[in-house]
């Protein structure tokens, strides 16, 4: 599928990084019901597993989740958490955040849930020594491969992130050092947006590039642009 | 440069992909002195500023150091860490640690510190309302997308994690409210390690995918593999 002594990338080879990279969607509303066979699923795994790790520490861990009885397990945490999550906007803006759909957790063919195992190599990791959380890093770096790896599949990919973490943990009976990152709803799909699903709504607009980028220093507040209006 | 509307990825196209995931390197040593020209700094930060990011806040910003004062400083604030971690280790195993070669400031033609404004889209943050770290999450998704977008560039990355985050903040002038995720050595090189540094080295050993993976739940502990022996 690839050949690691092939080190160069022709200008085709590059283009497509980045068409995965800018045409790559959180999806939550396109998937089809086609399965996702194991195949498929086993090369997207193996790109995860090929992220960067804080002192090749690799603390991430995979749980494959297709049963419809789990999955509906999890979507009932995610409404519960969801409703919450509403009543936390100011009044104005709840009816537009309650239109939204933020999640495929049933209708994707597979989910996955992605961890990472803080001790997994010990006490004191190379590179972890001064910022506790490289390893949490290490894994949202397996996330991002995988998102990538699946665009390049076909495969869309959403991150559900409004759950209780330690409610999750309890329904997929995670031990305690076990940190939840990811949930991932995975599936084939109708099409992938042209645009994020958030921006489109108009619920936030898209930031000028031009204006995040410092020189030598941090040299003046970034303006936030505000909220788009409902 | 790429199609968003052509949404199918040739099978060329998708191994492109899997390749720039499976050669990508953190580059400590292969540095050349080769100027990065800005065209294709743009590029890479587009690819940042196209990653995934919780309720589209867009938290990223970017400071892009090519002033050698300002990395010889970052580098002295390395090493001080960097004493302080060999300390951290079993007296058996400083030697090694000592010997392993964990950056490439000074040598690296262009340093990029990429950093998380936890405020940008004020107190409540839609998908942020339970797991509380999705905008840091979303600033590493942007920066394992600009370490893939480099790869197809031919532009090694390497992640220097070894730092106290207080005095690299001070050293920057990035305000309090901010918060340092990576700190990235840029610059082509002579060529990419054919495996990670550490898995040659023999600090640690890939672990089996196949050792990671559950299916529905958390099925039983993972068995950590040791650390290599020195």
């Amino acid at each position: 599928m690839y050949d690691d002594s092939c080190g160069d990338f022709s200008p085709a080879e590059r283009d497509a990084v980045y068409k995965a990279i800018f045409s790559r969607r959180d999806v939550r509303r396109e998937f089809l019901s086609t399965n996702l066979d194991d195949a498929v699923l086993m090369r997207l795994l193996a790109a995860a597993h090929a992220a960067p790790s804080v002192g090749f520490m690799q603390p991430w861990s995979f749980i494959v989740i297709r049963d419809p009885s789990v999955k509906t397990a999890v979507q009932t945490l995610f409404r519960e958490a969801n409703d919450e999550a509403a009543a936390m906007f100011e009044p104005e803006r709840r009816p537009f955040y309650s239109r939204l759909k933020l999640e495929g957790i049933c209708t994707a063919p597979l989910n996955l849930c992605i961890t990472c195992d803080r001790d997994r190599a010990g006490p004191v990791v190379l590179g972890r020594t001064h910022m506790r959380d490289m390893d949490i890093f290490s894994t949202v770096c397996a996330v991002q491969n995988l998102w990538l790896a699946a665009r390049a599949e076909e495969v869309g990919v959403g991150w559900v992130s409004i759950f209780h973490e330690a409610k999750l943990k309890q329904l997929l009976r995670i031990p305690e050092r076990i940190v939840i990152v990811a949930y991932l709803c995975l599936g084939y799909v109708s099409h992938f947006a042209e645009s994020p699903d958030l921006e489109r709504a108009g619920w936030r607009q898209r930031l000028s590039l031009s204006s995040l980028i410092h020189r030598e220093r941090w040299v003046e507040a970034i303006e936030d642009q505000p909220n788009a209006v409902e």
